[in-house]
């Protein structure tokens, strides 16, 4: 009895989708079969960390839909916690396609079909300070805030709940141009978040967005970010993964 | 050369989706693979219509998106004219997934992503006068005065394009609850399409909503059909085709 | 916090298993294509269980492989509290493939790869008293105590446990006779069960095993079974399913 | 209305087949499931041009059965004039294999059921000299010519039609073995096209047998083409595309 | 060590092709899928023969392609004697497509690419009088004298040697339409065989072509069948299988 | 008549299994489809030396269930000869399945289902004598002697039966640490094999379990392999292939 931690040491907030991925490549009008999956960015890491051994949890909002209790299950049984979803039953489960090597071939492209979806929906009323207690690390991208009005103050409300409690912010900017009216509403709206965040993770394409700033030395001597912290801001090869103590890489 | 006939004998209105369609039988959570279709009443009419020698066109918007592109080409394979379809890059191309046999055994449900869609963005401008000189009959069913405020005109400005060149009116209730707010929404906007009708496709289910009225011969004796066109009120079986001409059935 | 129930309300003891069924039917010679999925007769009574609201979980040892992780994570999917289950390095996760449609149209068949697997190497260390303490109902079948002798007893104690809190035990004769030496030692084996059982589920066929009897109504005139409980000794059509008060169905 | 143009900008005249792909690699005899496409070489090109903007027609003989429907409604569906598209009800829509990786890896080889197919049968009645009066380019390969003595007539007639319009040809070798008795009948059926061509596609292969010349430099030289037209010989990387302007490549 | 009979119990000659088998049911211009099966009305029987105890053997030609050689490692695979085949290098491998539940729900119809295939090519010296010493059944059906002349000047050798060895010979009508020029040529090659044989399989659709005799009973009172020997007359069912003894059905 | 080889020219002796490829990659628990194939490393030897125009026999034991028959069918469709292998009552057919790129990306790896299998009750009455009588080459791996005690003894008396006809052993070690209990149970069961091995298959990693040697030039020098035969003790690439004739890299 109880083994389960009644707290979870990592706890993320966002959209968890159901990925349909075209069985063959190609423009998706000619693809005919198309394979059912799982995903979303703050979602996985809450996976990823259960597997190596921590417990998390997620937080988030579900269309009271067949791919809702899919998703809901789904992310149950990789062990994480599911105490904080709500089933909204006035909105779907966000959903989106997977075209592969077309136009780019070995790229792929997304076909979204998440506007108005459950997690948009998403308020204040969601996060409850007290989950927070153990939690080690809250891990965040800058999808959610994207998604709705409301869903950026529940952001702003899980960041503050976690300050309180002393976890990291875990920051990932993830900045997906069709989620935002213009580059300026991105930048107004993910600079708060980035100035607050222990962990950072982007890469030079948010950069310049973010910072209006191309030259990678530049962006790194005036990037908006607390020293006394880790911090991150370099690319790696194809991968968004980076990670940057302060003045290691600079002389 | 000049094969093609300029316009078409027949036309329809409304939307045509892509539908995913679940390989294994069972709830949508445990469904792996999803086969794309093309599907929507109307679209299907003008296609069964093509393949019996008779011409056809069919007018609606679409997403700018590969689905949009693949209704269209299918549409267009099938030898239906799709010289009034537009594409709209405002919004995306309706969808439907299609769950079998669960939870009533050998029934099917349906899970829609259309809210919002590209044909709810039809509007008058869409309709052209013109393109019902030739035509003998152009269908509508109660899905399309459903979509949004603007397909309801377009309904209605391109009923008033078919009377003016003398084409038949065809139009089919089926009412679809989820589309409407209650069953007066269904009523006021559907009604007047069916005082139109030269030819009615109905069932027990709609009329009941429509009339109010649960006895059938009630039903069709102050059914708000004009006598002097074909008419159609009786239920076949599971098949929801019917068609009756006035005083027939009856004493 | 703290919605999930600390010890289940029902309780299931024996082996879940991969199973392979063959996508195409006819003999497993000529299939090309088989689908994973999970299953086993008690596991099922949790989910089903778990389904209609009330909590439940499931005891058992799997094979420290992916499979057995699969079984693992899918119980946890479906909200089955899975503490007790133990992952066993010494053997395998039982699997087994399903025929359709052969030799027998309409009728499946299996192939076991079961023997040695890890749910025979259950043994009483793996029951621990306190986890029924707020048990209503423990499901047992005959399937569990011919896994091996260490799962025999391993069922014997569950029952005691089960008894000691006043948890009904809920018991399916469910006789596979490959598991069986002979129909005596099934029949030494699983009587004190049904004897112990406050419901039953079991049919002819099994019936004629334990009791050496062919008359229905001798069969339940002479069932071992304690009138003071719930009872069920009947076949319904194809089904298993039986449930009998006693003295109901007799004069 | 009238937006489609009356005639096209570029023809294409040629064998269009069903072709049946593996859908695992290795040798035919170990593959279980195929998929079902549309192909062939001169086809392509119509739907590529279609593709790009320009309005373009395609000129065959089909089955007339499932399959030759299924390649009329593809051509049609991408847009392509189908109007000079005739079904043959003497002889079957032409298909093909395609096996995978073997047996050199990383390359295909095909199966053909083409021989006596309706393609075969074009004659000359099939050519409409009207149907050149807007075209631009004609396409033809070196595959029509060799289908029959027929579809060679067809070629001929076709070409003259295109010359009276003033529609440049646009000649592609594609040199066939199977298709041919020798290279002699190759060489003499071929060269009078490569010598009315405008726009030549060609590689190595192809020229030593038309010219029995293996010396790249030689063979441009003495390469049987008008120097006041347009004009390729080049062989790129493994692809077949190749343009030369008369001298460019030369001191 | 000798286990193999040397000669078989049951001979068949005929055609055995690739069937590729639509995945989904309706018509094939809209069939994706494709799966591949070995199909024969001949080469069953003698599959069926030899899974039953018997020995058997298979004689044809085969295409000297990957098709063929599927074909003979599928006879070979499943016991039945291939020293008979040959492969044959100026001829494909017979194949056809099955649509399924299209026009007609429920029913099968057939696309075959079989005229000029390796079977066709079947010629006398493909017979070897020696094959048929131990024979106790030569299993020939109507298929194959249709395929070609030679294929039907084998099918004389082959009944020759079979009754030189006092082989019984069996014989299916089976009548395929669109093998023969007409009913006239059909009667006149294949009543031969039916007075030959010693088992027949037919049916009423092929009586009526063979004897021009719609009335069942006149059809058994005149059929050209020696008395002292089994045979069959009669439909059973949906299915062709029939066997009649002389006299047994008559007053 | 007469042209099959009474006796082989090649033989192996081992288990051959039914394989269950994963149909997509990644952990098996998230693995949904697989796909069937027969596999064994001495019966696709006998297979290949088939496929390349010699005879070639295998000797096992299969289980007497479906994938036995699966086996049994798939070897004689090849054209190895069958007629010692054996259908054990006892025993089930050994299976296994492979996972794809996971843990580590292009690699995969394997679950055996093999314990206890038909395979492992081969005993030395399955070895007849005489069926060595035209052999040329005996081919074993080192898995056989690892199977079980009695597979053992098959394969010692094997090894016999081939040195009493002149027949060559050739030998491929071929280690699965998972079938022993320890190095020392390998060395001591493999290296009389070795040494009496004719021709021979290894690798580094094999090499420095059997002689507990690390050098290579010390490990040729030191090789138990008798100089007047062909030996092989060199990994090339990543293939397991090897052959060295002596002397032939030492100076």
């Amino acid at each position: 009895m109880g083994k389960w931690p009644r707290l979870p040491d990592v706890i993320g907030l966002g959209e968890i989708m159901v990925q349909f991925n075209a069985v063959t490549p190609g423009p998706l009008r000619h693809v005919t079969f198309f394979e059912k999956h799982a995903a979303g960015a703050e979602a996985n890491v809450t996976v990823c960390v259960r597997r190596q051994g921590l417990s998390s949890g997620f937080i988030t909002r579900l269309g009271a839909d067949e791919f809702g209790i899919y998703l809901y299950n789904w992310l149950r049984g990789e062990g994480v916690d599911v105490s904080q979803i709500k089933f909204d039953t006035t909105a779907p489960t966000g959903i989106y396609f997977i075209q592969r090597g077309f136009p780019i071939p070995g790229r792929s492209s997304v076909v979204y079909y998440r506007r108005g979806s459950a997690a948009s929906k998403l308020n204040e009323e969601d996060i409850s300070s007290e989950y927070f207690a153990d939690a080690r690390v809250f891990h965040l991208t800058g999808i959610t805030p994207a998604l709705s009005e409301s869903a950026l103050k529940t952001s702003k409300k899980a960041v503050k709940c976690a300050k309180n409690h002393e976890c990291k912010l875990s920051f990932d900017t993830n900045i997906r141009p069709p989620l935002w009216k213009d580059a300026e509403e991105a930048t107004k709206t993910l600079l708060p978040f980035v100035e607050q965040a222990d962990i950072l993770f982007t890469d030079l394409a948010d950069t310049m967005i973010l910072l209006g700033e191309k030259d990678v030395d530049k962006a790194i001597e005036n990037y908006p970010f607390d020293g006394s912290r880790d911090r991150g801001l370099q690319t790696w090869g194809e991968r968004r993964f980076s990670r940057l103590k302060k003045g290691e890489n600079k002389g």
